[in-house]
C-alpha cells in the first residue's frame, strides 16, 4: 500500500504557469486576509496587525513553494526587474512573459478574494475604503512622495536580502557551494522568503501598507475596477503610480547595491 | 548512558491506527484551542483569531508528524480522495480505510477535547452557540451554497499546494529527484503543511470556519449529537452536508488542476 | 580572520549540568513571559494568551537545543519516565539524577525570574495570585479531580507526539534509518518540540494552565514559599500534588500506548 | 531559461561591511516594529507585545542571514565582546573593526527608520517618549541598578544559548562533527537565533525593554540626538550607560560559564 504522496516532478511546468498560479495564490492569502479582518462579520474581524502580517507573510510562503522548482518564484515584477539587472541570462522577453503572468495571476487571486468574501463585502458597502483595500493598499498619511520613499525602502528590504540569503550546504571552507539557496532542503528552505515578507509587514508595513510589488497593488486595483462592488466609489488611480514604481526603484537600488557589494 | 531518545522505528503502525492517531491529537488541538478561546472562564478566553488559527495549524502538524511514516499523514478525507485520483496504486478499499479511521480519530479528539474542557462547558451551558462551535463549524453568514463555495476554495488552497510541495534534494539539473516531500527532513520537514493551515485559518477562516476536511467537521458533529451536553440545542445538520461535500468538490477541483499542470 | 563561531562540541558536559542549564533556561523564559504579561507596569503587560503560549514553547526549544546533545533534553520528569519505562539501557540512577537536576534547574530558573522582575513583583503586593502565577499553575475552576485529568490528557499530547516524532532520513525504503530525530539537522532540528508546546499551551493550555511537567512547578512553588515576596500569601500547596502526579500518569500511558503500538 | 536566483557567493564581502548592512537591517525592521507600534496612524498602532517582539526577532533573523557566510553574523558588540575573550584567533583590532561596523550599520538603520516613519514621527510631536522609543530603550521602572542587572541577564541568555546551540551533521557517535552550527542549512539554519531574540522579548523584554546590544541602543540614541525631530526631548544619556555595560558584563559572564562547562 503506497502511504506518501506521489508527486509528479521534473519541471513539466511552464515557468509562466507557475508564476501565475504562486501569483494567484499570494493574492489569495494576502488579500482574504486583509478581508477577514478589515469586513464585517468575518470570524477574524478586528483580529489585529499581526493576523494581517502572518497572513501576507504565508501567502508568500505558500505562492513561492508553490512556483519555486518551475519557475525560480518570482512572484513579483520587481524581483524580476532585479534579476533582470542582476542575470545577464536572464532576458527582457522573460521578464515581460513573467510579468504578464504574475499580473494575471494577482487579478485572478483578487477575483477569487471577492468571489469567497462576496457576502461580506455587501454588509461593508457603506464602508468603500475596507473594500478598496481588500484589493489595493492605500497611504495611511497622504503624501505621496514619502510613500513613494516608503516603498522604495520597504522593497529595498525585501530584494537585498533575497540577494544576500545563505544557500544550503555553503560553507567557509575553499570551495564555496554555489547552489540554489532553497531548492536543496524542499519547501521549508522557502521559509525565509516568508518570514522576510512577515518582517517587513510587521516594521515596514506602518506606513503604505507594503504593496513592496507592483502586481500585487496594480492587478487587484484593476479588478476592484472592474467588479460591480455594490456602494464602492474609485479606485484610486492617483495613488496606483506610488506601489508600481516604488518597488522598481527600489529593486534597481538594490540590484545597485548588490552589484557593488 | 545513553542520551538520546530511542525511537521504535520502521513502519510497524498500521496505516489505519495512524491515521486514527494523527486525525485524534488534530482535533484535540483544533478543538480544544476553539474551546480555550470560546469557553467561559479558561486561561484562552477571547484570545483572538490569532490563537484559533495557530492552534489549528499546529494541530495539523502534529497529527502529521505522528502519522506521516506509517500512513502518509492524509488526516484529512479530502486528502484521501485526491489521493485516490492521483493515484493509481491507492484503491478503493485503501481509501475508504483511510477515511473510516480518520472519522473515528476525529470522534476520538472530539471526546477527548470535551472531557478535557469539561467543566468550561458546565459554564457555558446558557451558549449553545459556543458549545457547538468546539465541535463543528458554522457560517458567519448563513448562505449555504455561498458557504459550499467557500468550503470548495479552501480546501482547493489546501490540496493544490501540497501537491506542489518542493521535494527535498529536487535539483533544476537533468536528473529531478522524486522523493518523498518530507521525511528526509524529520519532522520539521512537515512544517509547510501547518504552516499553509495556518494561512488557511487567517487568510480563508473567515466566513465559515474552515472545515476543509469532511472528517474534521462530520466526526466531531456527531458526538455533539451523542453527549449529553447541559443546555445544547441542535447540532445543525441542515449545514452539515456543506463541510463536507465542499472540500471534497475543492479536492477533486486540485486534483484535476494537478492532473492538467 | 575567522568568521565562524567556534564551538566546544563533543559532549563533554555532563548529563545532570546541561538538564540543570536546559530546565533553568525553560523556566526563565517560561515563567518570565508570565510575569511579562501579568505583573503591572512591564511592556508586555496584559499581551494575550499568544504571549503566553509563545514564550512557553520558545522556552523548550532553548531549553532543548542547549541540552540536546549533552542529555537529550528531557528538561521533564514527565519525559524522564517515559524514558525509564521506554527504555531498558536508562536505569533509575539515572532517571534520579536526570529529575534531581531538572528540579534544581528549575528552582534556579524562578530565583532568575524574581530577580529580573523584582521591582514588578512590588508593585503587584496587592495581588499574591499574580505573583504565585509567576512561579506555579493554578486551575481555573478549582475541581482537583478534573485538574489531574487535564494534566494527564496535556502530559499525554506531550510523549506520545515525542515518541512519534519522524527522524531526519528517515525512508519508506526497505531500512528505515533508525537516527536520532533532531541532532542531525542542529538546533532547528529540535523545533517541532518547541512547536508542539506552543500548542498545547495554545490548545490545552486553559484550565489549569499546563504545567505538564513536575519539576516546572515544583521546583518554582518550592521557591514561591522561600522567597521573602512583600505581600505574598500561601504557595497553595494542597494543589501542589496535580501537576505532579497527572504528569506522570500520563507520561506512563503514553509509555504504554507508544509500545502497544 | 534560468529560472533560479544567481547568487554571487564565496565571501567577497568584507566583514566589516557584513556587520554593517547585517546591524543596519537589524535596526530598520527592529525599531521600524516599534516606530510601527508607537507611533500614532500607523497601520500597526497599538498592535500589542507580540508584534514587537516577532518584528525583532525577525529583524535579528534578516539581519543574520544577510551577514552570516561573510562575518559570522555578530551584529551586537556584546557578541564580538564573548568571541574575543572565547576565540584566541579573533584579536583585538578584529573586535574594534566588527563594533565600529555594527555602530554604523545601527545609526544608518535610525536614519532609514526615521526616513520611512517621518509623516508619523511629525504626529508625534506631543509625545516625546514614544519618539525616544523608536531610537533607544528606557527602564519600565527607573531603577538604573536593577536595570543593569535586567540587561546583564537578558544578554547572558543570548549569548549561552549561542554558545550551546547544536551544529547540524552532529551525531552522539565516536566522531562528533565540529561545523559551523548553521551554514550547512542555508539562512533556515539562523532561524534558532531569531526564535531566540523572539523568546527574549517576549520574556525578558518587560523590564528595560531588551537592549542586550550596546550598539543597538548607543547608535539609534546618537542619531536621536542628532535628528532636528519636532518636539523632541533629551535622548537620556544618563540610561545610556546602562544598555552598554549590562549586556558586555552578560556576556562576560556567559562566556566565564561557557569555558567552565
Amino acid at each position: 500500500m503506497p502511504v506518501t504522496l506521489k508527486l509528479k516532478k521534473g519541471g513539466t511546468m511552464h515557468p509562466y504557469v507557475a508564476e501565475f498560479i504562486g501569483t494567484m495564490f499570494l493574492i489569495l492569502f494576502g488579500n482574504g486576509v486583509v478581508a477577514n479582518v478589515v469586513l464585517p462579520k468575518t470570524n477574524g474581524n478586528n483580529g489585529g496587525w499581526i493576523v494581517i502580517a502572518a497572513g501576507w507573510g504565508i501567502g508568500v510562503f505558500i505562492g513561492a513553494f508553490c512556483a519555486s522548482e518551475f519557475s525560480g518564484a518570482h512572484l513579483n515584477p520587481a524581483v524580476t526587474f532585479a534579476m533582470y539587472w542582476a542575470d545577464k541570462e536572464f532576458g527582457l522577453l522573460d521578464s515581460g512573459g513573467y510579468i504578464g503572468a504574475q499580473m494575471l495571476g494577482a487579478m485572478a487571486g483578487a477575483v477569487l478574494v471577492y468571489v469567497f468574501y462576496r457576502e461580506h463585502f455587501r454588509e461593508a458597502s457603506d464602508d468603500p475604503d475596507s473594500m478598496l483595500a481588500c484589493f489595493s493598499t492605500a497611504p495611511s498619511i497622504r503624501k505621496l512622495p514619502q510613500a513613494f520613499v516608503c516603498e522604495m525602502i520597504g522593497t529595498f528590504a525585501l530584494i537585498l536580502p533575497i540577494f544576500l540569503m545563505v544557500a544550503p550546504g555553503f560553507s567557509s571552507g575553499p570551495e564555496p557551494v554555489d547552489t540554489d539557496p532553497v531548492l536543496g532542503l524542499g519547501s521549508i528552505g522557502l521559509l525565509p522568503v516568508g518570514l522576510l515578507v512577515f518582517g517587513i509587514g510587521l516594521s515596514l508595513g506602518g506606513t503604505t501598507g507594503y504593496a513592496i510589488n507592483p502586481a500585487r497593488d496594480l492587478g487587484p486595483r484593476l479588478i476592484h475596477a472592474l467588479l460591480p462592488l455594490k456602494g464602492k466609489q474609485g479606485s484610486d488611480w492617483a495613488y496606483a503610480w506610488v506601489p508600481v514604481l516604488g518597488p522598481l526603484t527600489g529593486a534597481a537600488l538594490a540590484a545597485l547595491v548588490n552589484a557593488f557589494l
